[in-house]
């Protein structure tokens, strides 16, 4: 599975019995999805009359948006390649006392890439969250409700990229560095939860319902 | 764009300055991206030993998953289909009474689908997160965090396409057929949230979170 699979291939590999992608890939997804909207609003409102004291500011979120999306469709093949790490290491031969000792060295540090990959995801989805406020509070009124749902969508890849962050962290030696990205995640949560909600309700009252 | 572009054409045509595909089809592909996770859990924990007692009815999660997937997959084109009927119905000949009138019917009964469409979105997407928390309280512990995931997209999805339902049911003529939808929406939101988050915070004590 890669960025040029069919969306119809895509969900049939998620389905699969095959360990990925799994939530990790609709994780990455999810938020890409949240970016490309964000830069929609913007495309759709740059150049339009009526709109021209926030032009600039949306060619910069539009920019910004469209990094984000390229950094988290790459985060659909790097959760794969960091499961696959953890899964390779964990199946390194343990017959005699050095090998046990590089075998647990080499789970422990796939365990950290696959703690910290799924954590630039979060902070990915967290940046497209405060884009998608943005481009909510300036874009075309025509178009705001797709700000509503690049925040929806964002917002759910963030929780899902969060869940890959606990997991891996659980199983790490090294709990200061385990507990501070655990502590980093919980932080953008709460603070994810709020913008969302607040992104939400602004769309629903510029929309009338 | 298709069920058949990659996931990387369909970014693009979503970032881009096309009206079509916007948030309707990411709703939809957020809310089939749920159903297959929902998949991936039921096949991960039919045939494991330990969860003989599940299998069955996993099984029928799986079922009931598959077909709301298809019906999601085919609710990105059929926003498409329902937001260039609108648009064409605008664009209709006013010249005359009678082409006023044939023109205003036009636009109401495009209108009524373009609010119909997202409400079944709406509502597949229901069921996928009833789906979900039938998924994270039987599936396997191994892919526990899947069906967070799931539920988390599911969710997205339906309040995503619940704003599609606000935006045209508020400009049809007929009051009681659009106030019927907006109620029904109203209470599934309130539904899905709660399932949503206990859904959520399940899966996070599942796996030690």
């Amino acid at each position: 599975m890669t960025k040029n699979s069919s969306i119809a291939t895509f969900l049939d590999d998620l389905a699969s019995e095959r360990p990925t992608p799994g939530g990790g890939g609709a994780a990455a997804v999810s938020g890409a999805v949240g970016a490309a909207l964000v830069s929609m609003v913007a495309n759709l409102t740059i150049g339009k009359k009526n709109y021209e004291a926030v032009w600039e500011d949306l060619k910069a979120v539009n920019a910004e948006a469209e990094a984000l999306r390229a950094k988290l469709t790459a985060a659909i093949e790097e959760d794969v390649v960091a499961f696959n790490s953890v899964m390779g290491a964990y199946g390194l031969p343990r017959a005699t006392d050095e090998e046990k000792a590089k075998r647990t060295a080499a789970i422990q540090a796939a365990l950290k890439e696959a703690t910290l990959a799924p954590l630039r995801a979060v902070k990915a989805c967290f940046e497209v969250i405060r884009l998608a406020a943005a481009a909510a509070e300036k874009g075309n009124l025509n178009v705001i409700s797709d700000a509503g749902v690049a925040v929806l969508a964002a917002n759910a890849g963030l929780r899902s990229a969060a869940l890959n962050v606990f997991i891996n962290a659980k199983a790490i030696k090294d709990r200061d560095f385990a507990e501070k990205q655990i502590a980093e995640v919980n932080a953008l949560l709460v603070e994810a939860a709020e913008t969302t909600e607040s992104v939400y309700q602004t769309v629903r009252t510029k929309i009338g319902s």
